[in-house]
């Protein structure tokens, strides 16, 4: 967990403005949820691999009899002990906020959520115990269009952040079993297989094919998609289309899907304008981490970096378990804590902003009418007592984001200094 | 705790960016600490009898054993079973954060913290388990300057809000001590004395008199000052100037700590400029909780409502416990939940906000197209499938925000079909 002085606080709440901004702009709603859940929420198997990273809360007023009654069981009864947990992501969260309140929200539910999440992992370079998800989602409606929208506003925030460029790619989860189903994996074994191919980036073709055989998949199975893989499978990028997508499958997967996907892309062109080349690839082997996820699935690219800048699908099942009937929804969550990362070097500074630099013996009364003049102009003002090293505190000054100077003799009319520029 | 509906988060993050850009202007730097702080950190004294309210967060990988040896002492050792916690005051963070940063922050560090913090009180009206608080603090400055810039800043910030026509409520710690001193009460009864004076507003000059005797304290010193409540204690305001202070005190308070107040009305004075009244009332019966602060405390007041909507105060001594050394350090507190419930009234619309009305039939990239040339253009766009109840969907959209719509017929051109406002 990080703590975040003010020039990095500056960048990310500048970050989070134009996010939330375009956001909104696209017919997203923001709402805000708790932070702590109920624990059996937390642990009701929807949160995958991230449940056993839910920080819980000890339950008040616990009594020495009811903490060793927890600890006789056969096993630990961290139930018995902790009532509530930080969340660890932001979906279970939105399912039950919808379930709670769906009367009263419109009937596609568009909503915007910007806020930490927290996973007691190992502390390791680029992971964080707290972090902030920036997610979006769209309640109550199945088709491509919902899709389409969570796209486009994901790209036009990438967009108005300065990362022109970005692409999405786009698998469904159907497709990625019909594909395993072709080539002969068993139901029961295809969870696992999906692990492995999620490694397909970094192992590579041979690697995957290898550690199937490892996992004692079936045999014949694993022959037939190596041999398939052999075929398609590479680093290029697929242009996005019908002929592009059949050719990138094999014989016998399901035409409708195809054929939703197909409608994505030109609903995503449409909205994207004519003129602009449509930011869509297909990946046949994105197999996205969460068990949750029903339909179309995608992840966000960056040419800049090789990393996924965010990412999400489908989850048609997950929010009616809270409702007891089926509710369509798709997320996508931007990476803010990458893009944060990846913006570090473009800060801006403030544009009108001074720092009144004065003597020890101004009086404070008339230090405050000089700021108060300033600020009533619209600027940023900050005083500062001269030291022996004036180019020192300019220079702190200049990094902290200010851009002109004052020095305030006593007696000056506030209003009536001059200014200059810094640095 | 309590979830947001996107009505009431778009207001609060109005008025949150309201009161982090006034505060920015005025040379406030914004910083962010972690939600959860180390259990000893957050249960070292310093935090008063929130410490009791903290939510403790369960070591990860505790076992059996050790859970039953917390149990097995004489008392429950909650230190055992608990290692971080969620933080109930932004106070204790900042020393902390203070201590850790202290070297790449400016000499005279002038923090905003805009955060939550929880406490775990049984649910009543008006009372939240999860809130913001809104802190401004300067740490580095012993002098009323530091005091003068909270207080104008606080000031400007609800006047942005159109909150005009606040006071500040002002009395120092170190005159209420010698006021009891003057009267007689033994340092030992003092604490005690001061939690019964702070309910002067309530219980009046009698009610405070009779609860010092039940209290068992001197009953000299309670006679004394049942004599000299009688003759200035009172609903009314007292004018801010050196004899409106002296004849509100009794005979016997240092004259330094009276010039010290006196200097600050006229910095506060003339930062507001010559034609504005000075906001600031003498209170010398204003005690606030905490008791960490040393010199100045403030509360800020409003006409239209009974309570306080913030305060604050000196706590010269807290910072240093950290560090090892003194360090100046005076803080202010917007109410923000206070302030949001009493702003409710007063939502805006957004600028231009249009909802795209559709049938069924309108192929979804033809939709989308819409949507995007209507996002080009600055608005804030929804789509919405048309129902029977057309009249009730507009109605719902304005609620939500929402000033114009538009019915898209199939075949319309992007950017050429008719809005009209809407209500």
């Amino acid at each position: 967990m990080r703590d975040f002085l003010p020039a990095d606080k500056t960048r990310r709440e500048r970050v989070l403005a134009v996010i939330r901004e375009r956001y909104r702009a696209h017919g997203f709603d923001e709402i805000e949820t708790p932070v702590l859940e109920e624990y059996g929420r937390l642990h009701a198997g929807i949160g995958g691999d991230n449940e056993k990273l839910a920080f819980n809360i000890l339950k008040r007023g616990l009594d020495a009899d009811a903490v060793r009654a927890a600890a006789d069981g056969p096993a630990l009864d961290v139930a018995a002990l902790a009532d509530l947990g930080l969340r660890y992501d932001l979906t279970v969260p939105l399912a039950r906020f919808y379930a709670t309140h769906r009367a009263a929200l419109p009937s596609v539910f568009r909503s915007i959520q910007i806020a930490p999440v927290w996973r007691a992992e190992r502390p390791q370079k680029g992971r964080y115990r707290q972090f902030v998800q920036c997610d979006i989602d769209i309640i109550g409606d199945a088709s491509a269009r919902a899709e389409a929208e969570l796209i486009v506003a994901s790209l036009d925030a990438l967009d108005a952040l300065g990362l022109e460029g970005g692409s999405i790619r786009i698998n469904d989860r159907r497709l990625l079993d019909a594909m395993l189903d072709v080539f002969g994996f068993a139901a029961e074994e295809r969870p696992g297989v999906l692990i492995t191919i999620d490694k397909l980036d970094k192992i590579g073709p041979t690697g995957v094919a290898a550690e199937l055989r490892e996992r004692g998949a079936t045999a014949a199975a694993v022959d037939a998609f190596e041999q398939f893989l052999a075929g398609v499978a590479g680093g290029e990028d697929r242009p996005f289309g019908e002929d592009q997508i059949r050719a990138s499958l094999p014989e016998g997967v399901p035409d409708e899907i195809i054929a939703h996907l197909v409608g994505l892309g030109e609903t995503v062109a449409a909205a994207r304008g004519g003129g602009v080349e449509t930011p869509l690839v297909f990946d046949p082997f994105l197999v996205r981490g969460m068990g949750y996820y029903t339909g179309t699935i995608f992840e966000l690219a960056h040419p800049s970096v090789g990393y996924s800048l965010g990412g999400g699908g489908r989850y048609d099942g997950m929010i009616g378990r809270f409702l007891g009937q089926d509710v369509a929804a798709v997320g996508f969550s931007i990476g803010f804590e990458r893009i944060v990362d990846l913006l570090a070097a473009s800060d801006a500074a403030d544009a009108a902003s001074v720092v009144l630099v004065h003597d020890r013996d101004v009086p404070v009364s008339e230090l405050l009418a000089h700021k108060a003049a300033f600020v009533a102009s619209g600027a940023r003002v900050r005083l500062e007592q001269r030291t022996k090293n004036l180019k020192g505190l300019l220079e702190r000054a200049s990094n902290d984001g200010y851009t002109a100077f004052a020095l305030l003799p006593a007696g000056a009319t506030p209003g009536e200094v001059e200014v200059k520029p810094l640095g």
